[in-house]
């Protein structure tokens, strides 16, 4: 297709100079640029093809950026990056040094708030709405552009309900596609689509009972009416609900077939949607599919086995038993803060439940990780996907902070396993009736075990609580790390210059420490290095420095780590050099140790 | 009043054996009781004295403790808790070694659920009911009492949204009193009271919307029609509602009056109501009117300063400027994650934010200040009050665990204040152009400078950031604090027999440490003592000992604090004792360097 329109657009004041009818083309040639960027360079496609339609009608009608646009979560804001003055840099979307995957307002003014995480949106644009209001500027509108799975989380209520009773310029969109990575649920999903369907009269309306100037369902995809009502919408004042229905993927067929799979779909033909297979022999597993298998598997032989994941069944694969066992298998949606305690409350009645929750949105979850579990001793099992360095969706979503998070909370033993055996015995062992909560934590991706499920799996060994091993011995200084980033400095050992002066811990209890183990290192080492993948601030090198104070050690203890800034996006092995945990900044420094 | 019903009901199968008619008595019987022990023994009383009807209807129509019933928050569990085998010893309550002041597992088997924290019971009494199903209880029954200010908040409609998909036997009971500590606020609050004033039909149900089987409103201290309504209500399977309207305080007349002062009034008159007053002459401030104090004339003559508190305008002081300046002062209801975000969204338009949240309370917002606030360096003020130990409210209250889940966020200053003159400072500094988010840490209480209001309110003084003091030399030993424990070590040098061996350096910034000064002490003294009200783990003594080892110190260092155990309710002394940091302990941790 020629590109006529979008290559004279550098911004929304471009966009607004041409005509109504000329929309649908520009539409057309963004929902191509798209296609043709991502296919390449891969990233999140179907929330933003789903949205072309909005995001033009949006820039369109109102004055951005002096009206303030909020995009939830950020997925779906390609469209709105390439049309505000970022269509020449899209391609380094998601790259070291290039743009973000989500609006970052470092990045642009268009961006008028982060996101990454979901359900901050109105929140966020209520609170510009009340200070545009204080400042006296009563015409500015503050837009909040929310999807019908985000709006189901507890933090979008809130702002629901309190900008119910205030006067402040905000409309809020609800972006209704009935999906959000995973299709929606609950029983506000029911409800959305029984308007949809026109089955509830219009006085039977729960965001009117907000207090809300409701108007909807419309076609999302129909640019005279989505651009007639915006219009109408930008003169009204105080809160004002738009509900429109939108397809994801819309305007790529498999995209639209296939949602679930097209939310990110990796590199892909730009003309046919065909996803390009990687060749996937001999490749470890991912960490996510030991767990789901593995739990498919115990559930299988354990009636009391149940599994809860907010809003990730296929990032997660707990898929894998909500598709065998269904009843014992729960998709919560995107709430955080009821799995836990809903977990919590399962765990009362002598249920084993595994709570799967990424590292960065256990952070939604964190009191009830204290209050409800940990207070009350109860045995949850939380899994804590994607810990550490997530590689390029950035700073929103690295998980590191947990072990600095968890370490202060009582009763909660914390967990990162080595390698995908470890993985799988430790949640073998969680089930053999632990009288603690606890958290495993582990990463996003590929193990280190090619043969894994052909030779490990199913052949459980029960792992002792508080145990850490010698993975290799030596003479002058000793290595202690936690989980999976002990394999970089297994590797690291093989290409330094000294390896037999270098001894190798692997503690993957964080918590409680191998106290015994951990005596004897200081008092054989004089030099100590711990490496983990989380936080310095807090983490398990200062457990292991608090241990050694209490315990009137004064050895040398060097702790590497994340440092005390935030990580943005890039590979994983790019920021693990950043952070100077990868593998070849390790071995300089397991040399220079030697000298 | 003479007791002849309550003298025999040690537990809810003694009060079945009563009739209806009895049941009026035995509601008089228990409020009398109620008001006879916390006239005297202090404690909440208004909550409890609005559902004394509602008590005895659940456990007369349910079969507890087989049925299972969780109280949200549990201030209102008094009535439950004397009904269930407590009533002799119900004058320890929240005492040390007593009982607690909330439900609490290990208590009784009739606290199915801990409660402290709001909003928690829909999704604890979901889990249960979904594990019942599982187990093939078909015909237990699972009961959330939850209040309209807890309803609000994010959490609860996360419960609601899963339960109302589900087919599990839950029994959500509204108790709707149109008050939490404060008065309740926000869309759904008025919603709830048009639909008490008749003003909304019936088809117009948000409950309904949700799939629940809504009943109500129905006046709750009306026994006829809540028991007929609850034995309904027990034989129908699947998610339920009932609304009821109560008046909080029933009972006594000054506590119906005034129901904010009558939610934790202290000592008593029994018979009159009158509230015995403090001799409060000569006594120092609390630190929330020194906050309170200070944000209202700081906000008079800056127009940027906005007050958000989620629902404790009484408890914070921010009541203060909402009389006066209203516009700028929010209470958003139960509402954490929404008040974070609010403030994240009114600061990216230049506003100066001071977000007033409780310690414990910020738990429910943790990822919204990583994800809303630091991340993009946005510079709100947050207050966290009755940070360290609390006293009373016991483990579910304490704000212990702040210096540790923060101390890894970066951008973010901590700071904690020594006493009055120091919080007004930092108050007073933080809207004079921070670049950086600053979380600002004060207990609970009062301070230590009867006269600061006379003397010292309104002097401000800027405050460097980054800076530490030393408040007293010495020879050997430097003792290191942050926050108001200083006091204690303070009092602790007085009363040791060696004060000329030790100095004490004030440490008010945890985050980021003077590391110059803290480079000075390290050089000179060979034994350190950090003193803090936080947890060891990850605390400000963490952040010491990280300091020392990355700049190769191998001082003698001893961290005190909060030991990695929930600790109970008790006087703040007793607990301080507990934890080894009250004066005598120190005073003779002290003496000993000495020797």
């Amino acid at each position: 297709m020629k590109s006529n329109l979008l290559s004279n657009i550098q911004n929304p004041a471009d966009l607004r100079l041409l005509t109504e009818a000329e929309l649908p083309q520009v539409a057309q040639e963004l929902r191509q640029f798209i296609i043709d960027v991502v296919s390449v360079k891969e990233g999140h496609l179907g929330a933003s093809l789903g949205v072309i339609e909005l995001t033009i009608a949006l820039h369109y009608v109102f004055n951005t950026p002096d009206d303030l646009l909020v995009w939830d979560v950020g997925h779906q804001a390609y469209g709105h990056k390439i049309l505000t003055e970022r269509k020449e840099i899209f391609h380094t979307n998601r790259q070291i040094g290039g743009i973000s995957g989500f609006p970052k307002r470092a990045e642009s003014i268009y961006d008028t708030f982060g996101v990454g995480h979901s359900s901050t949106s109105i929140s966020a644009a209520l609170g510009m709405a009340i200070a545009s209001k204080l400042k006296g500027d009563t015409n500015k509108q503050h837009i909040a552009v929310i999807g019908d799975a985000s709006i189901a989380s507890g933090m979008a209520f809130e702002g629901l309900n309190h900008a119910g009773v205030t006067d402040a310029n905000i409309l809020v969109v609800l972006n209704d596609n009935a999906i959000g990575i995973d299709p929606s649920v609950g029983a506000l999903k029911q409800y959305l689509t029984s308007v949809k369907n026109g089955k509830n009269p219009k006085q039977n309306n729960m965001i009117k009972s907000l207090n809300f100037d409701y108007t909807g369902p419309i076609d999302g995809h129909d640019f005279p009416a989505l651009i007639k009502e915006l219009k109408r919408l930008k003169k009204i004042k105080g809160p004002k609900f738009l509900h429109i229905v939108t397809t994801k993927g819309k305007g790529l067929q498999q995209a639209e077939e296939n949602q679930v799979k097209y939310h990110a779909p990796g590199k892909f033909d730009a003309a046919t949607g065909e996803i390009h297979l990687k060749a996937e022999e001999n490749l470890p597993p991912k960490y996510q599919d030991v767990f789901g298998l593995t739990i498919l598997d115990l559930a299988r032989k354990n009636e009391k086995i149940i599994g809860i994941t907010p809003a990730m069944p296929s990032g997660s694969s707990l898929k894998f038993m909500m598709d065998e066992i269904p009843e014992r298998a729960f998709d919560v949606g995107i709430a955080e803060q009821h799995a836990v305690t809903l977990a919590a409350g399962m765990a009362t009645q002598g249920m084993i439940v595994y709570c799967n929750i990424y590292s960065t949105f256990l952070q939604r979850a964190y009191d009830q990780v204290i209050h409800d579990v940990a207070l009350q001793n109860l045995p949850v099992i939380f899994c804590l996907d994607r810990a550490g360095l997530v590689g390029e969706d950035g700073a929103t979503h690295h998980g590191v902070f947990d072990i600095a998070y968890l370490r202060a909370i009582p009763n909660l033993i914390i967990y990162a396993p080595r390698n995908e055996i470890a993985l799988q015995n430790i949640l073998y062992t969680a089930q053999l009736g632990l009288k603690n909560p606890i958290a495993i934590r582990y990463p996003r991706g590929r193990g280190v075990l090619p043969n894994w499920e052909v030779e490990n799996f199913r052949q459980y060994e029960n792992i002792k609580i508080g145990a850490a091993t010698c993975l290799k011995t030596g003479t002058k200084t000793a290595i202690l790390t936690t989980g999976t980033i002990g394999n970089n400095v297994t590797l690291a050992l093989a290409e330094c210059n000294n390896p037999e002066t270098i001894a190798h811990y692997d503690f993957p209890f964080i918590k409680p420490l191998d106290f015994k183990l951990l005596n004897n290192i200081l008092t054989d080492f004089n030099t100590i290095i711990t490496v983990e993948d989380g936080t310095i601030n807090g983490g398990f090198g200062s457990a292991i420095l608090e241990f050694a104070a209490a315990n009137n050690f004064n050895n040398s203890i060097q702790i590497l780590g994340i440092p005390d800034t935030f990580i943005e996006h890039g590979t994983v092995d790019q920021l693990q050099q950043f952070c100077k945990i990868d593998v070849k900044s390790l071995a300089n420094l397991f040399s220079y140790q030697g000298k």
